[in-house]
């Protein structure tokens, strides 16, 4: 048990893989620690101090930087396995035999793919705002994502109102203060990703998801308890992605917020805490 | 607060719209009361003694037999229409002036359309194993529906495993102890339904899931805030329904269970429990 929170949790580094990881780590010490997996060109700073600190309360988290990203030195890898290998050093060199996995978005696909690459290191998967293997809508950006991504917004933190909340009131409401906490954290901020993250990143989701034969058939392989949760208007990866992984991964259960996009455990996050800690503490979420 | 419980709550009736309906009343007493209404040719005594005193620990829960059904006198509408106008009577007739409606299967429809025609009479609305009007498969039984209701069963209960219970040897455990807890009630039972129940229902069945032009239009009408909950590989009313209340529905959230067939709730009564009792005392499921 660390008195750290998101907010003061030191910026460490450790070497694997011939990178030097950026992370912290957090909250009560002991049990399986919470990996968190990363989206689209953020940082550990994106994450919603909300959500980390309310699982930092009964379990260890650790929040860190992949290759390539802010921090951490290295390159971005074009695909998801080249991310996962990293990802899977990183653990490894934190001295962690088994972890429980959450991933949001791309972090999602890494989480799925890590879950099968190293499947004795994940106790348990949580997958938000995700979808599968040449997903619904998955080849490429989808329309909205492209209109939303392509704009520009003044203050440029209003990009996140977009791309993860509904534009209802109550949900725009909920954007703004998540945007008010990812910007609590004063002292040793992360810095912005450089400008040669995105197209890496874009064309690893491309890769991932493009079409394909028997698209879903690696999910049955997944064994590990898994929840899936989502918005049930995700724009940015459609919602019925996350039924779709429910249907497939053997060990599932699917929860979908109202009136949410793709950021819905931002808009949410209590609820969003208190069903992946019953989740995760065997209560079945 | 009275000492009753689901298995020493009498019986007890009111007179209402020309019918005798008979109906059990336990639990804390003095908020919102929670109305169950139940599934094809079921009684009072087809609910789970887990579910329902697990509600009643914090709220009051009412059990009863729609017209026509078991205890109550009267027959059964051909129509959903029907029986809600009877739920109405009934609810009325205990002098309540707003509940919380609990709705499986055949009884998510009398759920439904009672929160659309008596919307000031329904505070929350939980819509469990059941599906929208000209819904997937929801024209006649399914064909899975079909098949095990055509078989015959020794001892006859083990007919419910087939219809709210997957075949993986987890689930089936979970069915034998279900039948357990059904059948723990010994004294002032129900009767069976009588065989004027099953044509009946199955007619207002088949007038509900008929095809027609923009089926799900009618759920935006819905205003209540509503938890959809249902096992991943439902065969009586397929799973894809839920998702399609979730979509439809302004403010609904959905849940799916994993290996989990038409009676989820019944395979996880504590999950379903603590889901759903987050959802009515307004911590959002």
């Amino acid at each position: 048990m660390t008195a750290h929170t998101h907010q003061t949790a030191p910026t460490q580094f450790v070497e694997a893989n011939g990178i030097r990881f950026a992370y912290r780590r957090f909250g009560k010490a002991g049990g399986v620690p919470l990996v968190f997996n990363m989206h689209f060109t953020g940082t550990m700073d994106h994450w919603d101090p909300l959500v980390s600190d309310g699982f930092a309360k009964d379990r260890e988290v650790i929040l860190f930087d992949n290759a390539g990203i802010s921090s951490s030195s290295g390159d971005v890898p074009t695909s998801v396995e080249g991310m996962v290998a990293n990802a899977i050093a990183f653990i490894k060199a934190l001295g962690l035999s088994q972890v429980d996995l959450l991933g949001f978005s791309l972090g999602g696909l890494v989480a799925q793919e890590l879950a099968l690459a190293a499947p004795k290191l994940v106790r348990r998967l949580v997958l938000v705002g995700t979808g599968p293997r040449g997903g619904d809508g998955m080849a490429s950006l989808t329309p909205e994502a492209q209109k939303i991504f392509a704009a520009t917004y003044d203050p440029p933190d209003h990009l996140w109102l977009g791309v993860f909340f509904t534009s209802s009131e109550a949900s725009q409401a909920a954007g703004r203060a998540y945007l008010k906490r990812f910007r609590l954290r004063s002292e040793g901020r992360d810095p912005e990703v450089n400008q040669k993250v995105a197209p890496a990143q874009l064309e690893a989701l491309a890769k991932w998801g493009a079409p394909r034969a028997n698209p879903f058939e690696y999910l049955t392989a997944i064994d590990q308890p898994t929840l899936v949760i989502n918005g049930d208007n995700d724009v940015i990866i459609y919602t019925i992605n996350s039924y779709i992984l429910q249907q497939n991964i053997p060990d599932a259960q699917l929860i979908l917020y109202p009136d949410a996009n793709h950021g819905s455990q931002y808009q949410y996050p209590e609820r969003f805490v208190r069903h992946v800690s019953m989740f995760l503490s065997d209560q079945g979420a």
